[in-house]
């Protein structure tokens, strides 16, 4: 006998983008955000270095909460900055702990103000603790914004594996506040826009001219522009999410990689020093060269992306490409690396043409090589 | 401006009902669980005292992996027994590092054999692990079978906290074979009976006469009604879920949790020495009787289901109930405890009439004192 299990799980929640979000009086966006009849306990849990970086932001949060009728009690706590909590397992555990001392349960709050690592690792403790406490999550970089904040995942680094532990969890809400790009160096401001060209790329020709067309305008700090490209950006993410007909990921649905198989090896070859912003904008510009090899675009097609990431403050090429390993490059490797991590046969998504997406299943070490030779001679 | 997120997860899986699943020529079911073009790795997680039950099983999987083509890779690996294994986080990350080095990848299967806290304590340790490896689960008692097993939840005990941590995640297929029944202690194959008595009280009139009536094929080890009682209460738990619209309570649903407020208080006052079962059991007497109080059904309706329960060997009655605390009686304080693991507001499942359900939000000292005097008086 075999019964079958077939229902649905409806994901709904708002990406806000807003200015100064706990200015008073309280926004209204936020009245939208929970229930009029329902107080909540919530905890806020600030990136170190965003907490330095806004002096007045612990007040401003004590003055939000106590003009806003959707949470009772509240705390504030600051976590390690960026990456370093991600990779340390005992610190996600001790959010963990924090969570249970202060009694929050599945219907409190857990607010996360920080980049995508912040978002990802208090994220990955707060979905696994009563099985999911409410998130609402603030991304405070380029990145996130515009890129990994506005999804369903977190994550943490585990022996020495990025992204190794985490779950799909859909945030309660996310809330993008452009005041917190103020204070980004300008590497990490540069950085994030590697994201917007890479879903341009394979899903909106038109986005693409407007990056290219303003790319001074991410290195002279437009913040109108710079909110309209995350804007555009985050919409394309959400709409490749809904549109996948699998969230989670379970079947062989493909998240949004393109130039993410080399990026994600420059990364740990470069031993962090790239920004993965900066090892995806590499990776872009690698993978459009191989799909000019592959025919898929003409070397006209893929000259003015690149050098409108180039003009964006984006670097197009690393040493690291070159290196050697003992079968032949050291970047290869990072396509077998990248199938293991999805699983399943390998799939590369590519533009074909530019705008529009295709996969691929195979990457030859010849395609590649000519890419490699061919990228060196546009960037040079 | 604001983006909204609108979206589905669809949920899909088997629940099947066979008898030596592992037996030669491989059974035709397994075919529908995977792809044919498809070879995945494997491993197979079982309870150490299943293991020893079951002296063939080892040899049994073994040739299954190698008749059948959807796996390529196998292990298999022994886990502490039952809520050992849920109380003991260290062995649950050793389960993690296990899935890393053999490594499994999303697309790989976790086969898990075992009670309710053994499906738990590994299915939230594959869950975690790169968001989530395919889980086979393969339930070996009366309560995960005809219950915990064939929903979508999974947790350990953390903090001396029962299911702390965990995630909502739909397995890849669940699994049951009434061979492993053949072993259960009559303590444990009576106990499980509960949850079944508990959703015909709230949502099956039909099936709770025929509990009743049948009550001593349990005592007697009756196979046939066993699996027949097993598959129904599978089923009325499945389009619980499936109905609910809410699979992983994000919102307001409720899980089948009728007498489980005092269930859950009376396993812990017990100092486990009642399976949960049989807390249940109690815990079910005891909100029949609450409700004859209430006025939702009448001591007629509630004595022959208290029966039917006693008569399949099941408890009705503990000393405990009438344990006094600082303020009164001990079980109480389980409501306020219920309270706070699901979050917001209280919410009791009760039948108004038998067969059917009603939520209530509040159940008072008196009228709880007053059902406890009722129900001694009934069972005794």
């Amino acid at each position: 006998m075999k019964l079958k299990q077939n229902t649905n799980l409806s994901i709904n929640y708002p990406v806000c983008f807003e200015r100064d979000i706990f200015s008073m009086p309280v926004k209204p966006f936020w009245f939208d955000l929970t229930k009029a009849d329902e107080k909540a306990d919530a905890i806020f849990y600030v990136d170190e270095n965003v907490m330095n970086l806004h002096s007045k932001l612990e007040c401003q949060i004590s003055e939000f909460v106590n003009s806003f009728s959707g949470i009772s009690k509240f705390k504030i706590k600051t976590v390690l900055p960026g990456e370093s909590l991600k990779n340390d397992f005992s610190s996600v555990m001790k959010i963990v702990d924090e969570l249970v001392e202060e009694k929050l349960c599945r219907h409190s709050y857990v607010f996360i103000i920080g980049g995508g690592a912040t978002l990802d690792a208090v994220g990955f403790a707060a979905s696994i603790t009563h099985r999911g406490i409410r998130q609402i999550r603030i991304p405070t970089t380029v990145l996130s914004q515009d890129d990994s904040a506005v999804g369903v995942k977190n994550g943490i680094n585990y022996k020495n594996l990025k992204n190794l532990l985490g779950t799909f969890y859909a945030p309660h809400a996310v809330v993008c506040d452009s005041n917190f790009l103020t204070t980004l160096s300008n590497r990490d401001w540069i950085a994030g826009v590697s994201e917007a060209y890479k879903v341009a790329v394979i899903k909106d020709a038109d986005f693409l001219n407007i990056l290219i067309q303003n790319a001074e305008k991410v290195t002279s700090r437009d913040m109108d522009f710079m909110e309209k490209l995350i804007q555009r950006s985050a919409e394309i993410h959400l709409n490749h999410i809904k549109n996948g007909g699998d969230p989670f990921e379970m079947g062989s649905s493909r998240p949004l990689d393109f130039g993410h198989w080399s990026g994600h090896k420059l990364e740990i070859m470069s031993g962090n020093s790239l920004r993965h912003g900066e090892a995806v904008a590499i990776g872009i510009a690698l993978d459009l060269s191989c799909c000019v090899e592959l025919e898929f675009i003409t070397e006209a097609d893929a000259k003015p992306v690149i050098e409108g990431m180039k003009r964006s403050g984006l670097p197009v090429w690393s040493e690291l490409l070159e290196k050697k390993a003992d079968n032949g490059l050291e970047i290869i490797e990072g396509l077998q690396e990248f199938r293991e991590h999805i699983g399943g046969t390998l799939t590369l998504t590519m533009p074909k043409p530019l705008g529009t997406q295709t996969e691929i299943h195979d990457l030859s070490e010849e395609v590649i090589t000519n890419a490699l030779n061919r990228l060196k001679h546009l960037v040079k």
